[in-house]
């Protein structure tokens, strides 16, 4: 069993890594880590638990350390640090040798850092090696992106890689676990809605072209798709929903659209890594569908759902898609990560 | 006081007409028409009663009559019909001299019937005397649009007058009072968000059409506008939020377009029409607004609020707006019109 | 596999005794049964489908019966018939030797119908066999106690056997689920509670006196505990809450109260059914439990959770108990009263 | 006008009392007093303000002061601080010779200082002289219960003064905003209810022991009724429900009772102060009310609606009561205290 270490481990996100990795079957939490005002207490303590079931047995008793690589025997960390502390912890860690996964913003658009969706680019892992030359380490960090990008990329990418996405629409009603515990007010919540999300509109804007972008010799060439968002939270508990518009280079029929969808088996499946889905993308033919109680948890979580999918009048199609926000978009797409870079030898001494 | 009567009255939007002509300066409600299955019985006793106040006195024990324009009394009636049956009785009305102000989608589209938004086409009102030759009537009928198109149409009136609106992307995010009573199930709507309304996206993608279209000799002349939407229903009770996404004939700079809302003042204004709010369109520079439980009661529920203006990197710009769908939208909306239509004359015999 | 029949199988509780069964290693669905209306057409298209994972494979297809037992090759039904029709129908089946397991009212206080909560009061079974003789037949009913009075009746079991419960007050706040679907209309639920639940308070006040009688020669003297109520629907989706205040025979400490829930060991969990919980109440040491949410999913929604318990000023103690209502409370109960009937071999021809 | 000032302008109860006090007759408010961090800075430019309508002409531009009595020019103070914070604040104005209105609950149960509701205790007001002289200044400290307690209070007075309450039982369903903003997170509210609500029962079992209690002079000698309780946070904004049992001393039947409410008519009606609703308690005969949404505005928020009175098996009766929270319960309730004084003459200098 791989030892793995949790930055922010008393967080909504380092919650759900634990979570995760009950039972996993070749990663083992030996090390939480938080914030100096945890550190030196025993975890069932300090953390507000969120998740459905109790802490995994062991785990309630743990002594929290501080987030500092010294010292540590780790294969490696998960980090869910908040975004305004994250950066030197995870260089440091990195530096020190241990690989760092992080579902931090801070690291994600650094030209040598992968920001991977296991599915669709695999292939930016080969950054690794340049940033290991620029650390002088054999540790490194590759990130996770955005929940919000992770449901809109996984969308985009049957139809991308056959008909070539040129523009995207996007409105998202997102749900409150993305804000993390205590999150969003209940004040702000019942009978509302929000339209306006702090800097998700940037990254959901940005990121995807690094993700659908072309690796050049050491670094991304971005895509030029052009995507325009606004981006809304709404009451629900968990599972981002989004209402998608897309111009396309080579737009085919209706049928063939959702075929792609219906076909899509990128080769990372067989690979059979235990957190992946079978189907990463599923498409519905119920008219009322995708819905966030009924559908965010297809594949334990991991699958995004396609529904509704009809001609746009000004662009070519629009969906709907709908994602676990905290499992495929935060603590499920980071193991799967791990799970990648363990199956490509990139853990080992 | 102009005798009112009230078709549907016991359904959601026949329950909001009633709320809203409490104390009305001109109207006096003094006739309660719902089906057979109502009729003969006393008013509260067959209502189930929606509105946060009491019942207006005088109506819970007024007897409840059958749909039939014979031996009424009444100036004009306010029709909140269900769409199954309005047809037939909405005709009877109007063909025996009863003006009808319809709610109902039945009518909209019909070449010589109004499709009223007071502020935007008070002028199609003159489709009324080609309608009175074909129903060889002194009545007729004049229709109030869907509440998601008065929310849109409001919203995009101001710009449009000036800039001329050409395209219109919008995904709209609908309260549940817009599906009446009983309407949306409990076990559909919490924790979720439905992504389909039966039959709004092709309302809202027509009626608009017609409300900015061009009065031509007995006829409208279809505005060449290009709408693609997707509707959604929320966890909200009153008040329609929609993202919305438009390119321009000739689009002004960012300030220019937020002046346009602030400035708008239509000519109806001039008339002090009792249930007009003093601005039918406001513009909120507060960056997370607007939202349903905060907004919708601007202006008494009849002023459609805008906000986070942005440019767009597809279309020109997008914003949010925001109405409320049962004032507004359905009840509100269509008093005003019977306000309009008896500053104009319309009801004299 | 025993062949089951489900009778109400489009309704809601139909829909939750078909999800249970998956995978169930006893028994087997094998007979759809639902009104005319439905009759004669393929499952998947009559039925509003409200648990999360899909139909299981193979009833999506198969042809709704209507609910009559001729010619049925069936070991047993599970019956979720609405009550207003439920009374002649699980007559005849158990009058043509097909058992019927009931979650509907109608037949719980009839004296020979034994109402059972399998932790609690097993021996009950023993008025199957005056059942039979009344009946004629070698088919009978057995029924499943209102989803309140399971959750409260197994919360008050651990106490009742050591110290003998006297007066029970209590007040709960339940979950829309228990109306079924559309069921509670989202106007009434969002930012409110509804005080009354028709019919609820007097199940609650009743059914517990006969599930807790003694059995006498072929019937059930019935409890004297004394039991008042006022019940709330609230805005929860599973789930049901509820604060109990009692008197006790024999009152302990606090210490001792807290025990007898933690030692509850009812003799059935030596039988090993399938669907029997560990532990069938659990007690929470977490001062903010209970919680719908958190709590509800315990020993796969078997398990009813106890919390809060403290020293009553005007009884004797006071706590909060909640169990999940369309599972323990509905579905999954009248499974495992199934699988208690046949581990004792009532099954049999 | 009378000048008002606001202790803990920036907090949830510091804005409803502005907004309460929105043109007022007798009251000005013309100082905003906050936290050290606030101070200095503009009004609209520290506070997050929630309710429904605009921040008052003329305050949101208004510097906020530290909560420091010195050179101020005021006739009174409503206090919504921080329990943390509000002791020595109050005492050092109400010793600087200005008038504090508290809605906290430091000084509640202080045997000086008056826990006042209007139409129950304004004789208690006699124990501001005893409080005077104890701190050797014109200003003295009046409080205001808890808003459960407001709530619970006004349901017993017209059943207290004519059958004396002897013991209640209570299940409370609590709104959000009880708890301030932000408060509730959204994670703890979705889908949820919360069983725990910190310090609540100790308040509502004991504040209305010495509203109920006798003024012997310069003390008061509390009631020995005795209240059992339970708290619980529900998915409202706004609106406590209450489920409530009582024992009587001297028990009407069921038609008494119910007039006992209907007559209630307490002497400080016919002051006609500003605040005062016409009715403090009304009684409804729908058999599912009072409800948040439907009841909690009634009488602008000031009336608290009682329904579905029945006997109680195990005390006499039980009985369901609803009161708007922040208005009652918190602002409109102090503002109510502040015209009583008035109207007594202890603002006078």
């Amino acid at each position: 069993m791989l030892r793995v270490g949790i930055l922010g481990a008393t967080g909504i996100v380092g919650q759900k890594f634990i979570d995760v990795l009950r039972n996993h079957p070749w990663f083992e939490v030996t090390e939480l880590m938080a914030s100096e005002r945890s550190a030196g207490k025993a975890y069932g303590d300090v953390v507000s638990w969120q998740p459905t079931g109790d802490i995994p047995h062991g785990l309630a008793d743990k002594v929290v350390r501080p987030c500092d690589p010294d010292r540590l025997n780790l294969d490696f960390v998960l980090s869910g640090l908040d975004a305004s502390v994250a950066e030197p912890i995870e260089i440091a860690f990195a530096s020190s040798g241990i690989p760092v996964i992080s579902n931090t913003r801070v690291h994600r658009m650094v030209p040598d850092v992968p920001l991977i969706i296991p599915e669709i680019n695999p292939h930016h892992l080969d950054l690794i090696s340049h940033q290991r030359t620029r650390l002088k380490s054999h540790g490194f960090i590759v990130t996770n992106p955005n929940c919000s990008t992770i449901v809109l990329a996984l969308a985009l990418a049957p139809i991308h890689e056959k008909f070539d996405v040129r523009k995207v629409f996007l409105s998202t009603m997102q749900a409150v676990s993305g804000a993390g515990y205590p999150g969003v007010s209940s004040m702000d919540i019942i009978d509302n809605v929000l339209p306006f999300i702090p800097g998700e509109e940037e990254k959901i804007e940005s990121e995807p072209l690094k993700i659908f972008g072309r690796l050049d010799t050491g670094s991304i060439e971005y895509s030029n798709m052009v995507i325009s968002s606004r981006c809304h939270r709404v009451n629900v508990r968990d599972g981002h929903l989004m209402s998608v518009s897309i111009a396309l280079e080579n737009p085919p029929d209706l049928q063939e659209l959702k075929l792609a969808w219906q076909e899509y088996s990128p080769e990372i499946l067989q690979l059979n890594l235990p957190t992946a889905p079978a189907r990463p993308v599923r498409i519905t033919a119920r008219p009322d569908r995708p819905q966030p109680i009924r559908d965010r948890d297809a594949g334990d979580g991991m699958t995004v759902t396609i529904g509704r999918v009809k001609p746009c009048p000004i662009l070519d199609f629009s969906f709907s898609a709908l994602g676990h926000n905290t499992v495929r978009g935060a603590a499920g797409g980071s193991v799967l990560i791990a799970e990648l870079l363990k199956s490509r030898g990139y853990f080992q001494n």
